[in-house]
């Protein structure tokens, strides 16, 4: 048979009935998310189900889709409407919040001058082939001038955006509402010697056996177990699905459609499990969005640190606490048979175990961090000048070897692991470490509020953990900056201590030490 | 990790480079190709993937992409583009009919008053409803006034489109261009007694045994068996791909990304199969189209008939013949243990056991026109107000007992069984007859062209085949009619007779006595 498409009369039209004009923002807005939405169907296509000769016109197709976005928001007569709109004292709280947030996003799409939008989307995609090319060749010289021109432009996008101390807040602001480089400088220098003192303290011990972990084990097993992963945490498979593709993600298409994916790989227990639990965490907060908001701000996540804060809660604080493992290890012995002997306590160390190492999405939840901190201060003075783009490499390797104590072999396990600047996202990495530290102070504070937590935990239960994380997180979309969200739910701003004391209290039962 | 729009720099824009105005044009409509393709990822997605809470918001996505197909295509200065264009001496031939071919659609849209856009809509949309509730209280009942008030609006836009005879002429225009009542009333007046003839004889003879075709079959062996079908008859799984559905379908985002769909059922060995080689038909002849025609007439399948006449060709003339099914016997001893004794000549003569039956999709070869044919008739009698809508359930009891000799148990086995009429796709059901018409006349022209034809299907050798295919059909795209296509093939215009010595001929050997 051939698609509906060849059956059904096609043409629709809005409805002529008179709106009022929040309405009509509301409308205009939707409209404009579900061209973005489909763009994120077709991407997800893109890295699940694509024919390889399909890529091409799909790439097209997406170009298109995301032109049409931007010039619908464009569009001067939205900004009239919003500027309207913004004046109105007939609007709800909600809807105020709404309009100014979409305005505050208008004006900074009105500071893009389209000779330099241009220059931009050539940029970002000479450098991506050039990425790729330079890591096939595992020489960092082939991104190097592409690179440079990129940095060149981010520059100038910081000074078209606009900033008060340095100019990469700019490019900060866009990933993380509010982070500047004088807090986050304040932030990672308080946070290096707490890592360094932890690490220092384990790599006096002995290491936990963690061998065990990399015996061979079958693909469907681990599919399913995933699944039941998910399943566990809460992530309703009615309103979304799990499928397989190279890198794991989440996207969505309404908070009423929800994908995550992953990957399994046969030698490794632990990465397509824990994998799991960190993208059902960030489909948890997709899936728990206001679907009223559909389109809106408000429908929208809060910011990158706090979308990452509830993968890191669900990953680490959760996942890889002993409570849980003791929850899932029957799950485990029946799946994994090879594990039949394993103990809760064994399998919780393992999947703790500390190790420094080159590559930043292997690393374990404590040295990980460093690979944020020379991301971070790379792209600082890559952005402010007092980096050229011909010397990265070295400070990179540098910079492993004094935080990390290990030695780069090359490029392509040094700075070309990460795909981020080849897109042009500096500004990026800092919401990783944000997120953990969100999590942690999340997890402090959920757990003095449920005292019972862990018992609950270890029970599987987790209608606590929800009703908090909805009521306090998701229900708000994009209503309060992270800041704000912070504040409002734990009574103080980011706070270092709490971090602190869930890695030292972690890696303390771990290595059977206080560290 | 987050979905990578948010990672990217997304704002294209178009060149600014000098275009003459045919680059203009056909930039143009690859754009609006790019929207439809898009919404054709949504739809297919829809019907693969999409968890259930997903619909809603689904449906509005599309809706809106559809919106704006239309919107770009309607455009007073893009119909100001084509007339200046049309005009325009120094076109290519190819050029030319792509132009002409578009101002065409271009004319047929600016028919439609935008009032009667939305009525249409609405109409189809209370019609599909309501047609899904009849269906499942079995009570064509619940379906007649929304159907009713369709077959209004059908006859209201065959007079805005326009015709010479009859208003059914208009409907028919849009499936299959060129063909008229008066053509198909002749058409099947020619055929019916042909079918009568043959199927009298038939109901004369023994029947096949068939009842070997359903036992249990392993679904994965059977999965497999239907990939294997595809990649025998030619089909390019790096441009392309198959998935499960509810029910077969093919659709495509571009000729280098064509999907098709399958069923499996457990108790019917021949359903899954024949329905691959049915949609692999399709999809070969979506994968023959010219690339370089995207988004572009030259770039479409010719007419419903000529798609459909692919699907059957595959389907019947080699998938149902003889010399196919010797080919894949070892295939089918391979992964169905319970036909290891099963010769290739039994499975011919059971999967084209005659069987007059009340549902359309399940009709064998030969019984399947009369399905049509009542079809046509009602349709035909709705539109030009000869039969009325609440005499339909009678006049289609009392047809399938003339024609068929069946008695029709209920609704939903009876005039409910269809999709089309609640899409409002009113001269859509003769297009599946004059596929097996085209079929056959041009296969009879194949075998005559390569005399060992029926050796190399044994053989499983299509490349011959192929090559016909791609050079007589395929790279025409939409550049002729179905009339004008035939002509230039077959050097006749489509005659009944090719038809009636094909299905003589295998039943003949099914049967084992002329007939």
């Amino acid at each position: 048979m051939l698609p509906e498409r060849q059956l059904q009369f096609s043409f629709t039209q809005n409805s002529d009935i008179l709106k009022n004009r929040y309405d009509e923002y509301r409308d205009y807005m939707r409209r404009i998310a579900d061209v973005k939405y489909a763009a994120a169907v077709l991407q997800w296509d893109q890295e699940t189900y694509l024919p390889p000769k399909g890529a091409s016109f799909r790439g097209q197709q997406l170009a298109t889709l995301s032109e049409i976005a931007h010039e619908l928001f464009v569009k001067p007569s939205f900004g009239d409407l919003l500027k309207t709109l913004v004046a109105d004292p007939s609007l709800e709280a909600v809807q105020k919040r709404n309009v100014a947030l979409t305005l505050e996003d208008f004006d900074k799409n009105g500071k893009y001058p389209s000779a330099f939008v241009r220059r931009m989307s050539e940029a970002t995609s000479t450098a991506y082939h050039a990425w790729i090319a330079a890591r096939k060749e595992n020489d960092f010289r082939v991104f190097e001038k592409p690179l440079a021109d990129l940095v060149a432009l981010k520059r100038e996008e910081a000074h078209l955006l606009g900033f008060k101390h340095h100019p990469y807040d700019a490019l900060l602001n866009e990933f993380e509402k509010g982070a500047t480089v004088a807090w986050l400088d304040n932030l990672f220098r308080e946070i290096r010697p707490v890592l360094k003192n932890i690490l220092d303290g384990i790599m006096r011990k002995p290491a936990p056996p963690a061998d065990f972990l990399h015996q061979h084990f079958d693909k469907d097993a681990q599919w399913k177990f995933g699944l039941d992963l998910l399943k566990i945490m809460g992530f309703d498979f009615e309103a979304g699905r799990q499928d397989i593709s190279e890198h794991p993600f989440t996207t969505n298409f309404s908070t009423l459609d929800v994908r995550v994916t992953t990957r399994i790989d046969e030698n490794d227990f632990a990465s397509m499990a824990w994998s799991c639990l960190h993208e059902g965490g960030h489909a948890l907060y997709e899936q728990g969005l206001p679907e009223g908001q559909y389109g809106l701000p408000l429908g929208e996540f809060c910011s990158l640190g706090i979308h990452e804060s509830q993968s890191r809660l669900w990953e680490n604080c959760i996942g890889r606490g002993l409570p849980f493992i003791s929850y899932i290890m029957p799950l485990v012995k029946r799946y994994f048979p090879q594990l039949a002997n394993a103990e809760a306590r064994q399998l919780f160390a393992a999947v703790n175990k500390v190790q420094p190492s080159l590559i930043r999405t292997e690393a374990d939840e404590l040295t990980y961090h460093f690979h944020v901190v020379i991301r971070y201060e790379i792209e600082k003075k890559l952005i402010d000048g007092s980096l050229e783009v011909k010397d990265l490499p070295g400070y990179w390797s540098a910079l492993y070897k004094e935080l990390l104590g290990v030695t780069v072999p090359g490029d392509r396990q040094g700075c070309l692991q990460d795909i981020h600047w080849s897109h042009g996202s500096f500004g990026y990495f800092p919401t990783y470490t944000l997120g953990s530290l969100y999590a942690a102070q999340f997890f402090a504070y959920v757990k003095k509020q449920f005292p019972d937590l862990d018992q609950q935990t270890a029970q599987g239960d987790f209608s606590a953990l929800h009703s908090w994380l909805r009521k306090n997180i998701y229900q708000y979309g994009r209503r309060y900056t992270s800041e704000e969200l912070c504040n409002k739910i734990t009574g103080e701003p980011l706070n270092l201590d709490h971090f602190r004391q869930y890695i030292t209290e972690k890696y303390s039962l771990v290595y059977q030490s206080s560290l």
